[in-house]
């Protein structure tokens, strides 16, 4: 067979062990020719390609980010897109797709199935937040640079009585900061799923310091105020006329400041927190995702994810992956809470 | 409730945070006492405590090792072990014991459960060959550990064209060596569950130097040859009279440089796999299964281990945990072999 | 003897290793008695002091941050100030002061030592900016966590084709975004020591895309361009009524951004730089210049600091370690060049 | 003019960025041409040649080991060697040669440039045993990883409460052992240049035992016993017949099992110690030295080692640098004691 491979959205450590696990697979195990997309979409609708096989793929397993480049063109969205990625597929005689992707990228994947192109998407979101798989790859790695740099704002913050506040990724979806926060031994974790009181922040943080200790406060970029009274708006523009908002980080450090009367600052660990080499737990469900998608392809699946239940990989339908994001459940907040303050 | 708390067998990394949120979620959400026993059941049978508060855990949450100590004692082979274990609740007023530990911690705490004393356990093997949960803490910093030094040796195996063994640890199962080894790039996992084909490790180490680059084998210290022919027995006897037996890395190492022609070495990564610092994934399922062990004594349970299912925490027997071994299944395997050569 | 021990000014990996190490030499090798002001001059002043024996000093050797706490308090900026540490030490009967700080911190001991107090300073700066020291502690963590940042964003820049601006510490001296900058392959290195060229900045970043990959800018949080055309200022007033002006980082990015057309994103990395566990190499060096300090309090030495020179630890004048800044020298910073675009 | 270049003796980390920096400062700079040869000095006797240009270098900073291959090969060796080596430079119009090695490898150097060959040499130890220079690039790298080990150590020593050795690199010089002793926090630390009295480190672990802790001993791989009596003979021959030695490590842990009555056990670091990625401080020291090295050779010397003094690099003559080892000062290894028991 021949198997398109392309990869969507923004980056996450694991793309590359995708790629090298489906060529690897695909090409000693079945005899198959890999074809490798440029760009996510864009490369599909351009037909822009790159031949992958076992020697392109030689060191790609510890590298973060993806060889195939990616972007977030959606076919959907260009004038006669989706004609042009079934010509391309035609042309190119591909005969299935593996996109690997987030909600975006694998409900362009759903659409084309419909559309009788053979797509088995890989599942990819360094936020967490894609349902109907246990773990997406990127997100422990994610993790990881979080909690190592909560490890080490404790001993500045204690050094200093000052008040650190670290914003993560996760707009929609508060993972990251869930599990960050757990790890790192965070005073308060606030995320997108459950509005804080600013009360309660400032009180966790007043006990923290009573303790003889100071606080960190972790929070997803998307977390918000219950009260909507935190805002974030600079009435600021930048050099392009663009109005700038500081983040929630500054924000709350601000506050912190403010109402405890303790120097208070903001860490936003930004794009590190999506480069650089995955850790071992993404490696290994990178690696098998990929396998799973060349067997789901050889098994004549369309229109489905591969996806982590437990230990085992499954296979899901497309269209259950994308209905909803995986938000954090009540349980799983409360949890966390049990070490606030 | 006053609750005990003690960490038998091997230590495993993560240790600390199952106690910390032992500590934690029993004071402050259910205001109970929380005695800790020094180094597993022997501090029990001697009645060996340390109180614990919310102070003596701070800090505790990224320390390897346990603050508790630990030893392999077992009341059941001590002359009247199991009375002084009794003996010592009672008169201490435990009303549930929380043992942190695997298969001959958790056995000793399901015959005291029989016993009448309520046990809820905690499974810890660093080897993650506990059957009835998805995975034990301190499994995936092992990993960590013996993934970064494989990344480590190869580039200096390709400098020097040599092959590198690396045993790690793995008596009964494979896991370290399954997850390291996919993790790592390896050339070839051996497990104890699959005894291996001399001639087979050896033409894909062959087929790795033809390729240009050099091979390395990931082996666990259990992992036998199919035939038997392997012998690590050395004749030797060390200072104290014992006979010595070189390890499985040491003897392939051999093996390989004298039928392949080419320098080979071997690493015994040892101890350092089970100490330092625990990943954020290990910190996070170790404190969920501290909080879920208060849970699960608050709830009236006994005789149960808690356990991840998925992203869940459950409880299940420990008649079921303890029954048998959990070994790396077939298919698992074979997705490592997808790579070999 | 009576050694008084304090540390001030910002924080930075290591501190705890001079505190163990004078503590260590002090006690067991002197008969000496070390006592530990709280939070820099603040304690001197106020007369708050720690006892500090070996077991105090367990485990702090590879902890981050200072468990004496610092503070910005110049004695000499209080009314009276001067006169409450000489009070302080001789209340106390101190005979020598080890004070571990900065300019500023030095400074102060300096001029104390003029009066009369017995001083031997130990140089901190995680900016290596101190003259008359080859090196201090603290900089080859903050080099390090900045190094690790750089090679992590390689690969998420790469795979979007965007330019990431990183912006590191450094206000007068740009030693460490010339050595992070060297050690992650960065395709410009911009420091204080020298305002740079915008347009030239731009064109090495345009060659760096034309070559097919992505460019990585490291610049100081102090680095001007020298035609001061790059404004910071936003215009913006925060909550508390201060303007508030954008780092040179985010100026950078946009300016990067509009003219090359291409996406760019700048990081800051902020307070992670000065927190967690030091490198070994600044652990060897603060223990090193700790167990100098005894030496040279009892030699009979005052007004003088530690300093490594080659790999000897020697004595020098407080007055010659603060008269000037250490800055990058020109042929340092042309290495660096051979590297950009 | 054309520059070859060459890799000998054991990797290290750091040999890639050495031939980077020579790449790019050649190329760029001065226009010259740089010709790599494989495996050290025998592809200088077989004229096994691979052409370096700035392309060819990408992404070879942070990667550990050396893309052209190291062997132990001494042209003097052989019958007729160095009169190839003058030959191929010949053939190929080598104008100067930088090869980059130990002790073996600039011998050599300075007897070829007695016979008119140009040469400047690029010191590289990873045990730091190079006289002439301050330190050598991969020396920092060795230490990191030991140091890390020894933290990891530490947790699970105290937890079961057993005395771990740890064997690290340097059979004639002690330097990976001191400054990871030192780095690490070791009970004891035993050097090549000190033999050592048995009985002080049993007395040293039992003290430290006794204090609550458990001891680490740090040693380096070729440190002996003063009175000679600690064999480390084992009377065994392996599958080739070659007698078997066990490690000074394995000898340690024995008899200080036997004599303190507590569980002792061996870790041997091996060869991770010289693979993986450079530290900052390896990566700007062999960048350095690789820029200096083109500088040296357009300046028109020759029989001369770049080396590091302080914070510069220096010219010295061959022959200086190869005369003696540079090995552990008593001054040094009393640094070190300080922390002892």
């Amino acid at each position: 067979m021949r198997i398109g491979i392309l990869t969507g959205g923004g980056d996450c450590p694991g793309l590359n062990a995708v790629i090298r696990a489906v060529v690897r697979s695909g090409t000693t195990q079945h005899g198959d020719e890999v074809v490798g997309f440029r760009d996510g979409w864009r490369g599909v609708v351009d037909g822009d390609t790159v031949p992958l096989d076992v020697a392109a793929t030689r060191g790609l397993l510890p590298r973060g980010g993806t060889v195939l480049g990616t972007s977030r063109t959606n076919p959907f969205a260009l004038d006669g897109g989706p004609e042009r990625v079934l010509e391309t597929c035609r042309r190119l005689g591909i005969d299935a797709l593996v996109p690997v992707g987030g909600e975006d990228t694998l409900g362009v994947a759903h659409r084309l199935a419909g559309a009788g192109l053979r797509c088995v998407g890989v599942p990819k979101t360094i936020d967490n937040d894609l349902d109907a798989t246990d773990y997406t790859f990127g997100f422990d790695t994610a993790v990881g640079v979080a909690s190592e740099a909560i490890d080490r704002l404790h001993t500045t913050g204690d050094s200093h009585h000052r008040a650190l506040v670290v914003e993560v990724m996760g707009r929609h979806a508060g993972w990251i900061a869930l599990h960050a926060g757990m790890s790192g031994g965070a005073t308060v974790v606030l995320v997108p799923e459950r509005p804080f009181d600013l009360d309660a922040v400032v009180a966790h943080c007043q006990h923290r310091f009573d303790s003889g200790f100071s606080p960190i406060v972790v929070v997803s970029e998307g977390a918000v105020p219950a009260d909507g009274h935190l805002t974030t708006a600079t009435g600021q523009r930048d050099a392009f006329g663009h109005e700038r908002l500081g983040g929630i980080g500054e924000a709350l450090a601000r506050v912190i400041e403010q109402r405890t009367g303790r120097e208070s600052r903001a860490v936003v660990l930004g794009h590190v927190q999506r480069g650089g080499t995955p850790t071992p737990f993404d490696r290994v469900l990178a690696t098998r995702f990929g396998l799973a998608a060349v067997r789901a392809v050889h098994s004549g699946a369309s229109d489905v994810m591969v996806a982590l239940r437990g230990t085992d990989i499954v296979q899901v339908p497309l269209a259950e992956a994308i209905a909803q994001l995986k938000l954090v459940p009540l349980e799983r907040y409360e949890e966390a809470e049990v070490f606030f303050g």
